[in-house]
């Protein structure tokens, strides 16, 4: 993309005024490369050149242009919040930032003056706006983000693992909302985040973590990212056989990372009285829940869990794997370079990947 | 029913042989006064002579003999389970209690040896017995509880106060799981345990209470006992006039009471984003939920609540009484002599009286 | 000060080019008002109108300039940090305030970028500057503040109340801190922070205040703004009567804000085994503490206290003036125009006064 | 001791009248063995036939007869806290317990019916009696324990580690109240009980664990057991290097296990603002704190730590021992038959042991 020549050594490239873009151009299935503008920036921004990109199921969803996508999705968008990249410029209020940082960043854009954003809930601020799917995303070549959204990278992060901060967050957030420390956790569905929630739960102090999916190469590789043992979910005696590893017991900790209502209805049966649900995965419609019997008379905890806490989160992210803890290895199955997005997205819908990063 | 003459001062009568008790005999409808033998006690039991006692929903469950009692309730029984009274007599190893103490008694029978009775959390042990529901209850002149039980009431505490110890210790340990210091708190369902809610939420520091139901009646009795507002739960804008005079947030906590599925679904659409919403009202159906809507995006904690915990409520309940931090004057509407318990149930089901006493 | 000619409505007055301040021009004791060129404010700045400003202990230091102001204040300096008044230019990058806003502010300016405001702990940012101690302060009529720190003020919040926010933020930071909501609380230290801490702990739902201090007519105080008992600090018994008042226990909760070493010990002495004690008084010196006997063996949580988080403390000491469950009219004792705040701080070493709050 | 022949298959051996028991005989230095009743057992009591005990530093202070154990201990007493056995009888009353069972117990026999007890914190009951220092202990053949304080072992778990889940569980106690998930910790004192608490921080959770000792032997074991950097006590600029190795900000949680009035300020030193100091080590005299610059201002929570829960800690230390997390065998530095008491005591004085066990 870049056709100004190599810059001399501490000189830095000027900024081309193009650049590719994954765009949905109009309402409909798929997405284009397209050459857009390079976004400009405002004082308290920061322009990202982008390296490396993550896949996600809601970039999928977009792809396939299904009912969630037509009512949320306003064309034309480029696609794309899972990324890293390195600063190539900063507005003149910004004071943590200099070109050439190596930088991930938050995809939720909070409004910074609500109460929940003035109380440390910015998770959850009601005006956000997520990039990629509201503003324009991280499938291409520039991002412009404010500069309270930029994550400095600690330098022995690997590319690929920075670039899904973004999920892993997620799983990190859901772990340490529940507080898995010397307790048992049983997770439901692995995808790519709740197989990122298995080595984040163990990190964490998990003392027994069970994983439970319907897909039986997802449990194989559940079991090699460090579960104690794998179900499959539609075992029919699977909440008996939980309760009876436990003690008698039941968990004390579920990660819901389905969206299934029969994954949700079991999860709930199969925690301990007392015990914590923490609820990431997102039904697609309503479900039927016996509250009473699963809820009310347990004497359990139900957390929803959204995006990540900005920033304990990504603080906690960074410390699981800069000291060795959580390894992503296993979990990035894939890496492809950006123009191959369509192979990627067809490789993702065959199931045979857990999680893809496209290389820009 | 005693007919052995007064006691000289200082000597304590002996016990009769018999007593009288209001007793389901047999699968059906309604109760009856029956004389049976006064409970015989073991080493570590208390026996209690009941002086007072309330009315509860779910002794009319089982007056009426509805789907619930017939599944759970194995006649020849005692009912009853909200009371106080004076101890009569203890067994050879009670260190606690003596003759003649006024206690009242925690109605919940936990094992004392599961993991969550060995925890803290005999409220949600899995082997527990209620009294008047799985063993005889407190309609009767003498009750024989485990000493462990037992609760010794403070001098200042009034009779019919203090039997109704049972409902206010739900609404204690509801209030207090949500913690609502500095807090707005809406109450969805303000039957006899709702109301109570009211003032023990103000004395535990709600900074605003609204309360809401179908019963203007009830609505009227709730601004009375405290509530900043009380609502019709059919006001067809209830959850946008919440979030109007919160401004903009919706409440910090939900406080369920009544069970209906409705209120439920409005209750936690009235929570603002990072909220609590704790459940005591139980739903005699599945419900329907949005999760992702209701719960996960907005990053909810949802608190089931069963019984009381064992003793923190007790003590917490004893102090906001003590300190005349809450009065329960307005609440007991009736209080009736034990015979006239036709009556009582009688006016239970009119919907005319709040919470009833029995006077034994 | 303003020698502009009144402007017509709707249109608001020219900034003046200088104004009154009260300074410490050089090392030594007095402060001096002076005129000095209003504040100049970048693009995330807000500029205020200072209307009303309260005296704090912090301010007679410098006055008196003792051996902690010598340390740490470097002149030319304009004091004072606890203010209200009326937005009166914004910066070009400012979305949330407009001239004219009602408004106080935090004085605490942190960092912003540190690991600590990033995770919601600003209040403890290791590079958090104040005003009035480290940058120009808020005895003055202008004062420049970053637009993150500045407080929309609810209209029914009087002058003189909305000018003391910041201790009595102290206040409602500590109590909250400690959680109080139905328990015995016993206040060491009923300075003008101790005074405001006990109306807001019984809004916060404390069962029972004990308010102990040396100054018999601050104890009076005490009374009157809602302690349900005092205690002379020099009462040999104290521990013991504190104790017996809790039924053998000791309180639940101690906030300590004397400083004095002998206050912290009995404090600790009386707090309950397992309780809290949530240090907001800040010794002059190093302190002997019996660590085993006061804190090991009892089991207890100390809390050290420094500010107000942002702006969790903020929206809760708003709801608690708002919600009319806390009222600070006794105890702003005076009010005095800025031209004789050498009268104030004569008061204020007089032990006459308990808040002073100056008008500008 | 025992006299009496083997028991045929399935027939439990008749009781012995005598026993063997280490004992405090007189006031004065060591301890004796002699040959004393076994003790009688009432209804709620069982009856212990102990088979391993560990020696722990309270023991020497009792063998030596220095000023505490002047001031506490009460002779004629049988010696010895830390222990597992099998069950040799109960009492009527009991329930969960049968003859053969294997066990440990809690050593800190509490009232049960002081509020401190009725609300999950029996750990610091004012009342509570310590085996082996008030009452009895377990440097005998049996032990007399009520059945609420027995703790029914798994199979898994070897007996040296079960006769030490006393001092694992002060470790586990503290670790789990500080709350290490995915945090750095440093430890000062690593002692018995400080090693035991890197492999269970290391295990709940903890990023990085740093310990701090006086003594090298103990810092090379240490770093066998899991410590990620160990540090000589006295290097000048430790709190410096500590600061330094967590990005400036100073550990997430001390955990102080020493008692040392240096180690105390050093430590509360090297956590970072915001941040958890948990101290179980018990100074023997009062310490100097420069409260306002180690706590106040830093905003720390400082927890003291007495015992271990009842019986959450033993939950915890069963789960983090039988998922094989936490290993003991390289701090089981000895074992040796119990005639050799005066060897083991000799080893312990000499400092080349970290834990000895005593074989009965």
């Amino acid at each position: 993309m870049q056709t100004t020549s190599p810059a001399a050594p501490g000189v830095r490239p000027a900024l081309p005024a193009t650049m590719r873009a994954l765009r949905k151009s109009a309402p409909g299935p798929g997405f284009r490369l397209e050459h857009v503008p390079v976004p400009a920036i405002g004082p308290n921004d920061v322009l990202i050149r982008v390296k490396a990109a993550g896949l996600c199921g809601t970039d999928l969803h977009m792809y396939g242009w299904d009912h969630w996508a037509q009512r949320r999705v306003k064309p034309p968008l480029t696609i794309g919040h899972e990324f890293m990249g390195e600063v190539a410029a900063v507005g003149a209020a910004v004071t943590a930032f200099a070109p050439g940082d190596r930088v991930s960043a938050e995809g939720h854009i909070a409004c910074g003056i609500c109460s929940l954003c003035r109380t440390g809930q910015a998770h959850i601020c009601e005006h956000v706006k997520i990039i990629g799917v509201d503003t324009d995303g991280a499938f291409a070549d520039y991002i412009r983000m404010p500069e309270s959204n930029v994550w400095k990278l600690d330098p022995s992060i690997p590319d690929s693992w920075a670039a899904v901060f973004d999920p892993l967050g997620n799983a990190v957030h859901t772990v340490m909302a529940a507080d898995v420390s010397v307790k048992s956790v049983a997770i439901t569905g692995v995808g790519s985040i709740g197989l990122m929630a298995i080595p984040v739960a163990r990190a964490a102090g998990a003392a027994k973590v069970f994983a439970i999916d319907v897909n039986a190469q997802k449990l194989a590789l559940a079991a090699r990212v460090g579960a104690d043992a794998t179900f499959s979910a539609t075992q029919p005696d699977l909440v008996e056989e939980i309760v009876r590893r436990t003690g008698g017991d039941g968990v004390d900790v579920l990660l819901e990372m389905s969206g299934s209502g029969s994954a949700i209805d079991n999860g709930l049966a199969m925690v301990r009285n007392g015990g914590v649900a923490a609820l990431l995965g997102i039904p697609s419609d309503e479900i039927e829940i016996n509250l009473a019997e699963r809820i009310i008379f347990k004497g359990l905890t139900v957390l929803g869990i959204n995006g990540r806490r900005m920033f304990e989160t990504w603080y906690q992210t960074q410390a699981l794997v800069t000291s060795g803890r959580v390894d992503l290895t296993p979990i990035i199955t894939h890496e492809l370079p950006f123009e191959q997005f369509d192979a990627a997205f067809d490789l993702m819908k065959s199931g045979a990947a857990a999680k893809i990063v496209l290389q820009l």
